[in-house]
């Protein structure tokens, strides 16, 4: 991040990357309706088309699966719904899974249940066989949604031995990957998902465009009826311009998976040397997790002061997940891995492609700036 | 329209204005999500405020009625489906209707009755007045959809009698305000409606964005759920540089109304020049329409032929809407205004905030040339 403010925010929101301006400018200077048949509307379709194919590459899925959306939170309620529709009355919900896979499935009318995590905060596989073995067939089809990596401890889920128990039972695994596109590997079908959701804005793309894939085993219906766009499965006129940009941020995403490595490392040395000199707890830290994301604890600093004193010094960072902002009360995330006495000073961390070695570092010594200053306000009675 | 191509299919889609480019790059160039309370989130929470401000001034609502949509599709969608989960069990749908708003009708469970409409193609008032007299209290609120202005004809509807007739009954009445907006002044809450629908790129600003508007009479419900956005109406991550753009497209459709309402003359002037020279008809010429807006047919000349000439002479225009490409069958606007033989040779002409009245006059000599053409090559027992 150059300038005089460091960005550490990425999974919330990353900075949208030059590439995709280029694109959406240049999307933004096209004339015509994808839907149209003259030669306006050729163009806008092939900048469509060729935008799918570059999002379906980097998830290596083909590209009449990918169904674009107006985010994550439609793509993943598009396949919860699509369950819900198709007959599945009971839906598996992992215990750390984004608020809009919870809610979805909590007004679907199907019944939920939650999947529960260790304290590392990955999903227990040996709750899922045994949920299984006892599933009742009057609940439809088995349903499961684990999402690929968590936003707040970038915990990475075993989707694959998921979605080989979920098989046993002819069951649809669907899988949030907004997190972990872009950040590492994703394989669209290898993951063994049956859905899978996208964010544009996730890794480096413009707000506002998703994008959901499905395998042989799902059924999707739609939820935007009207015109025959994405194949007759979501109408409305298509966002070109997000779209461009969307394709432009995935191609660009895959080119520099090596650079987000490298965040491991950096972010690892700021890690142990906020442990030696602060005591800090991470969290997720017994897991495989994104190389981006740092979920840390320090009890007795509030995370909303952690924040807004980062942010004094140009820090951007987060209490959590950036929608759960303006809701009061303790992370479910954390809540659900057992952690609920760190929740409130638990603050995320996150790097992406524009991040350097030394953000990290600027964050660690001005993190551990605040915290002497705030270790030093506090009554010792408290300390 | 500047360069080689002229653009006449601002129904369809309006061109980018370059104030809206200009808002959406200045929005890709912060970085911050929405709901995030650092200073990136604040300065991205202040763009989609200020954004908000600029929609609602356009149709003269209070901005915090305004919530933002992926498109009009999702802003129709949301009040109709809104509708049918306060009780309305019956829906009441104008014949020449968007598909966006029929289908979700139809796929929304309740019952829908057809509101005819005469050979100008607007709305029998009368007809409404006699159903709600005989209206079944088991069937819930009543709920009827009126456009502002059709799509493909520019029929505007009388929407304020509507609201009068079914605020009586204690009705409610949704208004498809995509194609008026920027084109008429529309006044969100005078015309009566209850939820009132926009869409950003029918006036200029980038496909992907809209808005559904509501007064205090509407019940709404919530489509996609999770975070907290739009005060809890509309879950995930707005879509900035969307909002952005749909702001400073309102903002600017406020300023270019009279360049817009010239248009009328000059459409005026081709079609009389082609009712002359070639004895075209004018659908909906009975009616009081949108100034931007021609529907001519002309009996023996497909209107995919026309389409085809026109485009291979750089003039973009339609055969109907964009979103029914793809779709083979008659215009179901033209049908339910009882001109079915019609349909088939029915163009759309539609220009909009850049066109000049030399757009209009080339797109006449054009027309002209290729049905001159046309004639000469039928024979003679088909002319």
């Amino acid at each position: 991040m150059t300038g005089s403010s460091t960005y550490l925010d990425y999974n919330a929101t990353a900075p949208v990357r030059p590439q995709v301006k280029a694109a959406m400018m240049a999307a933004l200077d096209l004339v015509g309706n994808p839907s149209s048949i003259h030669a306006g509307g050729r163009a806008a379709r092939a900048v469509i088309e060729a935008a799918r194919e570059a999002v379906a590459a980097l998830i290596m899925v083909p590209a009449q699966t990918i169904i674009f959306t107006s985010g994550g939170t439609e793509a993943n309620g598009l396949a919860i719904e699509s369950a819900v529709a198709a007959g599945s009355r009971r839906l598996i919900i992992g215990a750390t899974e984004h608020d809009c896979v919870l809610e979805t499935a909590l007004a679907s009318g199907a019944a939920v249940e939650i999947w529960p995590v260790d304290a590392n905060g990955v999903a227990d596989l040996a709750w899922l066989g045994e949920r299984l073995a006892r599933w009742d067939r009057a609940d439809g089809r088995p349903f499961a949604a684990l999402m690929l990596a968590n936003n707040e401890t970038g915990v990475i889920q075993p989707t694959g031995e998921a979605a080989d128990l979920l098989r046993t039972y002819e069951g649809w695994l669907h899988v949030d990957a907004v997190q972990a596109a872009g950040k590492i590997i994703v394989d669209g079908r290898g993951c063994g998902a049956d859905t899978l959701a996208l964010s544009a804005h996730k890794l480096g793309g413009p707000q506002g465009t998703g994008a959901l894939t499905f395998g042989p085993r799902a059924v999707l219906s739609r939820r935007l009826h009207g015109g025959g766009q994405e194949r007759g499965r979501r109408a409305g006129t298509e966002n070109l311009p997000g779209i461009a940009g969307f394709g432009a941020a995935a191609s660009a995403a895959m080119t520099d998976m090596a650079q987000i490595k490298m965040q491991a490392a950096w972010r690892d040395e700021a890690a142990a040397y906020l442990k030696t000199e602060a005591g800090i707890q991470i969290v997720g830290e017994g897991a495989t997790r994104l190389p981006n994301t740092l979920c840390l604890a320090k009890t007795g600093f509030s995370a909303d002061l952690q924040v807004m004193a980062l942010d004094l010094a140009g820090i951007m960072v987060s209490t959590g997940a950036a929608c759960s902002s303006g809701k009061v009360r303790p992370s479910p995330v954390l809540t659900a891995m057992g952690l609920e006495p760190l929740a409130g000073s638990a603050l995320r961390v996150s790097g992406g492609w524009d991040t350097t070695q030394l953000d990290w570092t600027r964050f660690a010594q001005v993190w551990l700036e605040a915290n002497q200053r705030h270790q030093s306000r506090r009554p010792a009675s408290a300390a």
